[in-house]
């Protein structure tokens, strides 16, 4: 399949967005990204995805296709020349899917939910929720990595991917807040190596800022606007 | 792949459940139902499925997988001898994919705020919204049937099973009350001869409870508990 005609609409600071370019950077597409301010619903956001009006929308050939998760997976899909993202035997493909719903489902709303929240014990309340989510997780990366260094195995998967894209957050929260650290070597130490690993693994450093550019941006944006982006 | 050792656990009630059904009635494989109250949070559901404690929950040999529309995507991927669930292109897969997000995520939950909205304007209001929800579904119809019979074409396929496991459910609402007609012949024309079709359709039939016995069981689960299942 060809690999022109590819464009990704959205900004770095997006998790979401970042997945989309992980999956690409693993398919070794060539796509222009065209920088759109997640918070601003502009006119061409709301033809590319009139439903939900978020980024990332990626446009191949005339063709949007929306929402993270399923963007990859049609990547998956539509470039078959490249390693698998997912995972090729059907039952470790449900337990990837499974798990990378846990992610946008519990996971992330906690995150989300962390960060608005000011006062301080009922901070700690939602913080002690991510950390159990957070143990969670560990527990399927012992499920899926099967001893490998990603949930994927040698190479970056799935799973990687749909996690992945928060840890920016998570080294920001923690810069923010040294008393909010989530990636946590004793409570979680196969996430905390998976994480140190993932940030050294090119293709993932190509998508992804920086923590330090990542919350430069981010306090931008946040000055935009209090709306989220998908 | 061997049919034999497939058990489902979960109740004819649940619309999660009809999913699984149909998908396995698809791929004709034999499977034992293992009635489950949903509301009951057993020792048995607790160990299949940890995580969310909800049916359905599709045992194959001894792994258990979890959440329908990932089971659905699992039985597509395990049993490849049968008709394809999902379509095989890759964007049609993206956009099948992306209507049945939104029936979970946006369509289910206006339904479920409909059934426990109690005052009567503020129901109306809901109803509103849950039709415009429905008038976003005719158009997917209308773009993925490409003018055939379903979501899937000629035969039933993933979005089919998707809102079809509603099916039931909106017309149980509107026995219960003619004012909240949502399959509507004047307002959504082609999902209300879609909804025709499909329980015409003989292992959609053999799959879901008819909507008086729906009405009758579901009364007698709601006695039970108010809690929902997945």
């Amino acid at each position: 399949m060809a690999t022109s005609g590819v464009k990704l609409y959205g900004g770095r600071p997006s998790p979401y967005v970042n997945r989309v370019e992980m999956a690409l950077e693993m398919k070794s597409v060539d796509y222009e990204l065209v920088e759109m301010n997640p918070y601003e619903k502009s006119e061409l956001l709301i033809k590319l995805n009139p439903i939900h009006k978020k980024v990332p929308v990626l446009v191949h050939g005339d063709r949007p296709i929306c929402e993270s998760l399923i963007i990859v997976q049609y990547i998956d899909d539509a470039w078959t020349n490249g390693p698998s993202i997912l995972p090729t035997d059907p039952y470790d493909r449900a337990i990837a899917r499974f798990w990378a719903a846990f992610v946008d489902d519990k996971f992330f709303p906690l995150l989300r939910q962390m960060r608005d929240t000011k006062e301080e014990e009922a901070k700690r309340l939602v913080f002690e929720k991510v950390l159990e989510a957070f143990v969670l997780l560990e527990g399927a990366f012992i499920t899926c990595s099967k001893g490998k260094a990603f949930f994927g195995g040698d190479t970056v998967g799935y799973l990687d991917i749909a996690l992945g894209s928060f840890v920016g957050y998570l080294r920001v929260s923690e810069m923010m807040n040294a008393n909010y650290k989530i990636l946590d070597e004793t409570k979680t130490p196969c996430l905390a190596g998976w994480a140190e690993r993932l940030y050294s693994d090119s293709l993932v450093k190509d998508a992804m800022l920086d923590p330090h550019k990542l919350l430069e941006s981010l306090t931008k944006l946040q000055a935009l606007s209090k709306t989220d982006s998908d």
